[in-house]
């Protein structure tokens, strides 16, 4: 099958032994950045995709999944953010969703590779649609530094909206940059990290639990979403919580929110929090 | 990509320009029954996988979400189900689920297809390891006909363990059938019928919602979870009630069920139940 590949882009997970493909009209761009190849392709049914090193990022048809979640479930935990932080997110997606809070002061997106964001700002306009926020602070350089280099208890929440963690993402999963984040945070602050496939990735989901709880943060939770351009089509986000345990959430300004989403509501949150039978079985070791 | 096609076995979903593709080691079967191609494969990383028309039906790896997703919401909805049917299921895997639950007496099991059993039997032994209890009856013929002629009133839940609604399985998504359903069951009794991708499949999903309302059942809940070998890795299912709305559920009866599983609890159950703001706003037109 698929032997008209010219007109396929897929992601093979090689890890996995399982490959997601979509079906394509027109290879929008191709280049070699400083960092990585960047590919846009016009789909036929799934809107513009982009690829970095041949990895699908994201998808106009089911983003909003993604940034919706790794964004409203942290930002309705906290008590209410002031100063956040994106590392990664070049798509602009997830600092399109902080911006949407009322509480927010200012937010920083720290992208390593600049042209991603310029090629969103080409082929996914919509969630670059708020780059001119005056709150936001688009920033390319190393995210690793620039936690490094931050003040102390100076931020709400750290958002990590990284690629898999190989090559340049890898260090965000790692305990000396979690300690980096709990310094930066002010306490009872949040830091929340894509975390890859519950199906395919447990025991990584499961690393970065216990290194985060090693680094020194006093609380995780899973948030689980589905995500069909990704492996399995089933996603995670993990949150950790600085000086606190999490507690539930605002429910009450998740239920009252001003602002339109397509997957996040009051009731998703909750669910999304549950855990399967073998998650709470894997992560009581 | 996917240049290597002789080792990988993919399901191609022409409607959504998508696929989802397995690296396997060895094609263990491949047949044509009266009714369709059955194949097996044994992948690298899901274990076997078995294909019926070029689809996949399922994997070693993840149909325990869909098979103790179809039957244990139902089971516990329902204040206590004596008597089932299952409609297609040829697996068997959603045939040992049903008869985990101790209410049962009877369940009856009307696949189309005897060869997809039979092959279960050979590939997923563990799915039809509960073939022989006493309660399970074996029916191989067309299941609309039996639903049709069963006793009025005889049945406290129908699962509809089906192929997508297209050939021999189209009939199972239409009015007429849904009455005949209705006429079967017992006041309160439940249906539930697997209702393909909420990301993918939002019409039919909304459609089989109003054809059950339509022949008269009560009331619809969806309910949603993860699959990685269906289109876009998000599945759903379909409650209807015969007289009676769709209560909670017997949640204590879930938290202390006397049966292992590695997807539903008490808290995947009601977390399964929350719809998404774009399925919300779908179903209130």
């Amino acid at each position: 099958m698929l032997e008209d590949s010219k007109n396929w882009v897929s992601e093979v997970y090689d890890a996995t032994g399982s490959a997601f493909s979509l079906k394509y009209e027109k290879h929008l761009h191709h280049e070699k950045s400083e960092y990585q190849k960047i590919d846009i392709y016009a789909t036929t049914d799934f809107g513009n995709v982009m690829l970095l090193d041949d990895c699908m990022m994201l998808s106009d048809r089911d983003n909003f999944i993604y940034h919706e979640m790794i964004v409203h479930p942290a930002m309705f935990t906290h008590p209410g953010v002031k100063d956040a932080v994106i590392i990664g997110g070049g798509d602009c997606g997830t600092l399109k969703e902080v911006l949407r809070h009322d509480t927010l002061n200012s937010v920083v997106q720290a992208e390593l590779d600049e042209r991603v964001t310029r090629i969103s700002e080409q082929y996914f306009p919509d969630l670059c649609s708020s780059n001119n926020d005056p709150r936001a602070t688009l920033f390319f350089g190393d995210g690793l530094e620039w936690v490094k280099q931050g003040e102390p208890e100076s931020v709400d929440l750290i958002i990590i909206d990284s690629t898999d963690p190989v090559g340049a993402a890898e260090g965000l999963f790692n305990v000396p940059f979690y300690q980096d984040c709990l310094r930066l945070l002010r306490p009872g602050g949040l830091i929340v990290q894509q975390s890859e496939s519950p199906l395919l990735h447990l025991d990584l989901m499961a690393s970065i639990r216990s290194r985060l709880l090693e680094a020194g943060f006093r609380s995780t939770q899973a948030v689980l979403f589905p995500l069909a351009v990704y492996p399995s089509g089933w996603w995670s986000a993990t949150m950790a919580r600085k000086q606190a345990d999490i507690p539930g959430f605002r429910e009450r300004g998740a239920l009252n929110k001003n602002f339109p989403t397509r997957y996040y509501n009051a009731e998703i949150h909750k669910s999304s929090l549950a855990l399967p039978e073998f998650m709470i079985s894997r992560f009581s070791d």
